[in-house]
């Protein structure tokens, strides 16, 4: 990785001196990842993407989009704006999209790389609503929005920010973007996430984003930095809010993560094949456009195939057919050689057992199947629909436990001990050895959250929850918190963009 | 598997009519397990862990034990019990222990099979404590007892009971053993732990099994039921009723559990190679011992590595070092050809957030370590001390989720719903489609705990956690609890050993 030359570091980053937490670190995943499909397998669901992608379609809203994938070769019925693609055309578009690519942030130590065996955390993206133990349920407000980002910012298992943690519905409709990416990129110097909804945003995010390392447009194409979510509306349609996006990061050389949310049962079909396949033309068409726009642009293959239930409507997530379905994506996009993209999700209301079970679900699924990008790595709760406080505490503790299984296990002739074993001899101890006082400060994890005193100390100090000392966690981290160097210009400069542009659509509004 | 000559099933089970469960089945696993050491870290283990009982060896604190392993070739140290075998003996005596075996349960439908592929999931064994919301932590007693293996027996994810889910404190000591066995054998048609703790307890189980499956001791011996845990103290000393009670179970055919109990940094060096060659040292001198008594007795590989926090001295379950811990030794059970056994632990004094993903990550690193016996299943709470009836449900539901996982997924013509995805197309929904409508209701996994609902309605029905949940869901299935069919005669036959034996213990105190 290259050095950015325009971050600065003046002092070493503090992240909340009374928790102790892994330092930042990028992160290899060593393990052969699970299959859940045989190879015949993949073929079916491939070939039947394909089909769906030839014989039933894709209804494309943008013009541009419509008009850049007819030039490409794909067909178009005018009268009901669906797009066919044949399958040989699909399989040529998508074959120039990069294995692996590297996202620059301003500080270059948080650049990360996707694809391969690499392994990116990001945190929670895109509810409407916040929670804390304090003042419950609420729509979110700018002031957590800022207090989220600066947690997001001081966490180190997290990688990088998912383009806004929750809605600052304080803040104007039309300028809200403007605001939030300021904050974001003052307050992280992580990658970050910017909307996919339009190419304006996308504009505001790449004018920001170029302030804040100081680099030209030209730089930027070529080291990217912004990754954003293009969504499908399942089943089958591609909005066009979320073409203009994807066209406009495509352009500028930036991230697109091309990820159909598919419910089956309520998208797709309830069987996991359909819901695969019909996920995987939806994904596909989405890669082939951005190859389309630019050859090579930056893309990831994006899965969120969870169901419903079939009681309720209700959607589930960290379920069994969510592992699977996760698993089975993963070996879907290999099948493409693309970066895979999964989720950290639970449908759970209250950050509680069930809470923790499915998010447990969700991360040891994808971990296991070779995911490159965890999105919503931290913070979700009910269903994506609200930014828990506390949640990011206990999933924050979640990826650092995985982030040290992932670590290697060391044998050699010292790690063996026999000396130690043979000095302490049947029925004494270790405590005092010195094998052990050689090791022992870093031997083991040291949890964020987890309490493993006994119950009369526990009970003696409270008998709190995990959830109530993940409260007390954030707020020390939020008291303690400082924000990452930045240079003075580049703070200046983007204060000003933000001002000038609110002003601008101020004025136009 | 063999049918049992005498176990009657007069009518269908009933498992808690209102609440929704999984049926009874037997599981096996599709992956490949997962390693965390490569082929010579294994042989470097092995070889440390020979040279541990060849030049450290282990105190054996029974004179049969001693006996009998000095007469297969060991050397004894007689001043301080200091048995020392021979890397080739050991190889030669653990050879003859069977890769697979059946335990029968005196219903045969709830026979399992422990070694190869196969996975089987017990409840909590041991704990001293027992909790619930409504009236705490306590000390257990008989009620606790009785009412916590009715739960075991109607929760069918549960394959096998654990010996005794709780100490029944009210009853006294010395026939204690001889009222649980009797509860055990009475209200489950699963199989069961008996203890480990001598001959005698051994011998009663022995006895009680027989009448309550109406076989003879050769019977038995031919198509063994029970099992039990057989635990060295670490480091490196078999303490002499453990011994005795191995050698009950081996000469009786019935299986025995080797698992040293090693807690990193207290019973053995810190690091984790250390950690897996003491404990790989210790599980095969109990292995072979199992061989010396009874050639070909059966023997699973026990496992149960983790560490303290070298702070406070606490031991932690379920961490990163845990569940790496429990990978390696499923490595080295299938080295020597060993079911393997591995825990669903934590060290949490709640059933919250994070008793929830400590387990999650001890049964997700069994499950993909290869897993044959989860012992500890559900219920552990608090480093294993109490047992929880919430956490009974809150273990269920993530064993039944699990178990669902293991499941293949369907690839097909029809799952594949080429023709639903063209029917419905872009834009629409597959809610009410001939392809779901045949398919809705066992499409998906139904879960006994979770709560999908939204936000409001679950609000409005109370707001309640998982565990508060678990808490109603406990209580219901115990009010709705109908004990298996067992035959009069049977049921009489147990009741009158107890009696009798409890008559002839008394008198002699």
């Amino acid at each position: 990785m290259t050095a950015d030359p325009v971050a600065h570091r003046r002092h070493p980053r503090r992240t909340g001196g009374g928790i102790p937490q892994l330092p930042f670190r990028t992160l290899t995943n060593p393990f052969t990842p699970l299959e859940v499909l045989s190879a015949d397998h993949v073929e079916d669901i491939h070939r039947t993407s394909l089909r769906i992608l030839e014989e039933v379609g894709v209804e494309v809203l943008g013009d541009r989009a419509v008009d850049k994938l007819v030039a490409a070769g794909a067909t178009v019925d005018r009268s009901n704006r669906r797009v066919r693609l044949d399958g040989a055309l699909v399989e040529e578009l998508i074959a120039t999209a990069p294995p692996e690519f590297t996202l620059h942030a301003r500080n270059p130590e948080r650049n990360v790389v996707l694809g391969g065996r690499h392994l990116v955390f990001s945190s929670v993206g895109g509810p409407a609503f916040v929670t804390d133990l304090d003042r419950g349920r609420r729509a979110g407000t700018w002031q957590d929005f800022q207090d989220y980002v600066a947690l997001i910012s001081t966490l180190n298992v997290i990688h990088q920010e998912a383009g806004g943690p929750l809605e600052p519905t304080d803040l104007p409709v039309e300028t809200r973007h403007l605001d939030e990416y300021g904050c974001l990129a003052t307050t992280l110097d992580k990658t970050w996430h910017c909307l996919g909804t339009g190419a304006t945003v996308v504009e505001d995010a790449l004018e920001i984003v170029e302030l804040a390392r100081g680099v030209s447009r030209e730089e930027l194409l070529e080291r990217p930095s912004l990754i954003t979510i293009i969504n499908t509306n399942s089943p089958l349609r591609l909005d066009g809010a979320m073409s203009e996006g994807l066209i406009a990061m495509a352009e500028a050389g930036q991230a697109v993560v091309a990820t159909p949310f598919t419910l089956a049962g309520a998208m797709t079909p309830v069987t996991l094949a359909a819901a695969i396949a019909q996920q995987n033309a939806e994904a596909l068409v989405c890669v082939a456009l951005t190859q389309i726009v630019r050859c090579g642009a930056p893309v990831v293959y994006g899965a969120f195939t969870s169901n419903v239930d079939m009681r309720t409507g209700s959607p589930a997530f960290g379920t069994p057919e969510y592992v699977k379905g996760a698993i089975a994506s993963g070996q879907m996009a290999r099948r493409y050689r693309l970066p895979w993209r999964s989720s950290n999700a639970t449908a759970s209301s209250v950050v509680d057992a069930q809470a923790a079970y499915e998010s447990e679900m969700a991360v040891w699924g994808a971990m296991m199947g070779g995911v490159n990008l965890l999105y919503q790595g931290a913070g979700w709760l009910e269903g994506g629909l609200t930014a828990s406080y506390e949640k990011l505490i206990v999933d924050a503790e979640i990826l650092q436990m995985m982030s040290e299984v992932l670590q290697p296990v060391v044998v050699d002739e010292a790690s063996l001990g026999l000396d130690a074993i043979a000095e302490v001899g049947p029925g004494g101890h270790f405590f005092g050895s010195a094998h052990t006082l050689e090791r022992f400060e870093t031997a083991f994890y040291r949890p964020i959250l987890s309490d493993w005193r006994n119950y009369e100390t526990w009970a003696d100090d409270g008998a709190l929850t995990a959830t109530q000392r993940a409260n007390r966690i954030w707020k020390q981290l939020l008291r303690e918190f400082v924000p990452p160097p930045l240079d003075q210009s580049a703070a200046e400069g983007i204060a000003d963009f933000v001002a000038t542009r609110k002003r601008e659509i101020e004025r136009r509004a």
